[in-house]
């Protein structure tokens, strides 16, 4: 249905009372609702009724398409066919300490598989890719789409911020959200990313759904759910995807901080980095390439990853990216051309014991107190600051031996982040019973055929 | 709390929140959001979220009270505490040939229980009392409150529209209510009613509420949860509140339209008119009379409102409102004077048999299509014309025999209005098994002493 008949055909009200009544929406309703409030044709107030009852009564899973794919084409959908390789990237719903955008696009792409990456800030307690790349010196996330399509068509991968043109109805309808009470729907947090996610031009997408005290979902089923959600939606729409739930009850890796974060990324595309890290890395990188066509299976896909870290062609690609991006390439043999904050200062533990368990969203908030994050989106970052964890759960610590060092350049802020990291590690007599798995479940058709 | 300490201490945000999680209210919670919205603090696009939320999670009777009591003190209260007698006033959730307030006001105050009665307009299907009395010629609806207390002093009864003074708040939120799905939530209905009623300076009030197929409520047991509402919000502010749930499965009486109701006013008065309308009026007058403390019983209220109907007290009491009101008092001896429509005609029964059912939305629907109510608010009413039921439910019908007269100024319009008739009056071989109550109980603590 084109919109200038839809348009003559529904009505706002009838559309926010079927949802307020139960009554599945047809994607043509949807449709128009959608675009005509994009138009500027559907007052705000009518739309913040209708989420609140899209909230409350939640949506079917053709309604959840039908909206996803609506948002989709409120704006601009990339078309990279003329790209050979097949398209593949990955979205995380954040956490505190995930860099793993920053090394999987490099990686994978060494592989052969194309990676147009288009990601977001930092808000609240959680970190943004964005914010990460432009520690480096000189590094563009701001490249129009023909500069963004050249760089990809160069070294295979490419990352930028989202531009204008790219599902305006998702910038408008999620500042509606956030004043209203209505960011927290399952339907509209996928329809969100989703469409976002499938402007981008891509083939498959594979998922990390973070769950645990630092993520946007503390609870595992409800982690799952989203994350079958959005799998569903995604094949709904024609595209390979997979989910992958994983841990985010405490940081992942040891550094968390905008250009510590680089360094950390740099490690692991050195071969090193810390264990976590570098095990998720394997296991998204694996999952792209065998959705991308790279690998036959999963496990030939994380041998495959291995391998390129181990060569270093996956840090060359890393290299060639910022160098296309305006960036300093010489930062990866050179991490101190980083920015650099003026004092380090450590956190000691109070106590001998094991780290039992740590806030991680309060590592977070520790983080952007030092300045390393924004609570409202006008604030500027600072990417010098930051927090190098050198005890993670599970491990022996003795009395004044250091959990973490404080990156800082103001006295009074590290005071407060101090304080805060203190409070969020709980320290015990005993090892704590069972270590989290890193990765918790993988959804997905993909997942049971490998 | 006072408006400024609450403006501090609250944020629009976390309202609908814990709304939306179904968290109760606190009182200073919700005077805030209703005061800062009726000064244009919060924008609509958060109200229609948190009424959307109120509609789909309900209302505690103590958050129904604080809205009810927030939305009465965002205007104006009146305050007839200068007036010797009880104020008493009713209202009527609203139906087809409902013009009961224009005998109650002046019967009542005829008893020496003063009746300050603030009405609506018809919309939709169903009438309002102040066209009904713009029927009358000169009749005035817009006075002044100065003005209206005066006539109220003068005779014991004043009937007008609402000022901008009353309830503010009212006015904002059910224009916002009407565009977003949220009218049909019991709660917000009773704070719209309560509010407005109250803001009369009330002492006491009796609520007609109305269930059937001409109804708001189609339903018995929606009606009867509505009214307990108001009841017992009308109590927790220290009011004597009854309410009585009325059949409005048929139209009340037999005239529909604006100056024919004025008619069968005139007739009831006069000691005539339909039976039911009758034995409606004279129960709502014994509970206003009993509330008001002009009766010990409802039973000796009953007789006396009938005394007073015989005694011709309560017609010279409405001719004394229609003169102090501007209106022609001559209409009551000579119902002539009344706006005349130019054509009558006669819609036949196309067979013999009983009157089983009456779809009594239709018939109201048909009086507007004549011009004598309105479907947006902008439209204007034709007060001559109407429809005279010469059938009600239960009655023998003859083959051609006239079932209603239409009295119309437009032939095509009439001709719709027929057709609407005929389709709405269900014509059986065998009379309907059990005729409906006209009144089918009575709620409020009142009810269970007598």
């Amino acid at each position: 249905m084109s919109p200038s008949t839809a348009i003559q055909t529904f009505r706002a009200i009838d559309v926010i009372r079927k949802k307020r009544d139960s009554i599945e929406l047809s994607q043509a309703e949807i449709e128009y609702f959608i675009d005509a409030y994009t138009r500027g044709e559907i007052p705000d107030y009518q739309v913040s009724a209708w989420l609140m009852a899209v909230l409350l009564r939640g949506m079917t899973r053709a309604e959840t398409a039908a909206l996803t794919d609506a948002m989709l084409h409120s704006g601009e959908v990339l078309d990279l066919s003329g790209l050979p390789a097949r398209k593949v990237d990955k979205h995380s719903t954040g956490g505190v300490g995930d860099k793993t955008s920053l090394v999987l696009a490099p990686l994978v792409a060494a592989a052969g598989v194309a990676v147009p990456m288009i990601s977001g800030r930092g808000l609240g307690h959680t970190g943004g890719t964005l914010d990460k790349l432009e520690s480096i010196p000189g590094f563009n996330v701001n490249l129009p789409v023909a500069e963004f399509r050249r760089v990809l068509e160069s070294c295979g991968c490419a990352m930028i911020g989202q531009t204008a043109e790219i599902a305006p109805a998702d910038r408008k309808l999620y500042a509606l959200r956030d004043v209203t009470g209505t960011v927290e729907s399952p339907y509209l947090i996928c329809a969100s990313i989703m469409s976002k996610k499938l402007a981008e031009g891509i083939d498959a997408l594979v998922l990390d759904v973070k769950t645990g005290s630092g993520a946007f979902m503390k609870n595992e089923n409800d982690a799952a759910f989203l994350a079958e959600l959005m799998v569903e939606t995604g094949e709904r729409m024609g595209k390979r995807v997979l989910a992958l739930i994983t841990d985010m009850d405490q940081p992942l890796g040891n550094m968390i901080g905008n250009a510590l974060e680089v360094v950390e990324v740099v490690d692991v595309l050195r071969g090193g980095g810390p264990q976590d890290l570098r095990e998720l890395c394997l296991e998204l990188a694996a999952w792209m390439l065998h959705l991308g066509g790279a690998s036959k299976t999963v496990a030939e896909g994380r041998r495959r990853s291995a391998e390129l870290i181990a060569s270093g062609k996956a840090l060359e690609k890393f290299r060639q990216m910022i160098e296309l991006q305006a960036g300093d390439p010489r930062v990866n043999d050179d991490l101190k051309r980083l920015p650099q904050a003026q004092k380090i200062t450590d956190v000691l533990s109070p106590k001998a014991g094991y780290l039992a368990s740590i806030q991680c969203e309060q590592i977070g908030t520790a983080c952007v107190i030092l300045g390393g994050g924004r609570e409202r989106k006008e604030d500027s970052v600072d990417p010098s600051v930051g927090i190098v964890l050198h005890k993670k759960v599970g491990d022996r610590i003795a009395k004044a031996e250091s959990i973490a060092s404080i990156h800082y350049n103001s006295e009074p802020r590290a005071e407060r982040a101090r304080q805060l990291i203190v409070e969020s590690c709980a320290i015990a007599d005993t090892p704590p019973t069972a270590k989290r798995l890193l990765i918790h479940k993988i959804i997905g058709r993909s997942a049971e055929s490998n």
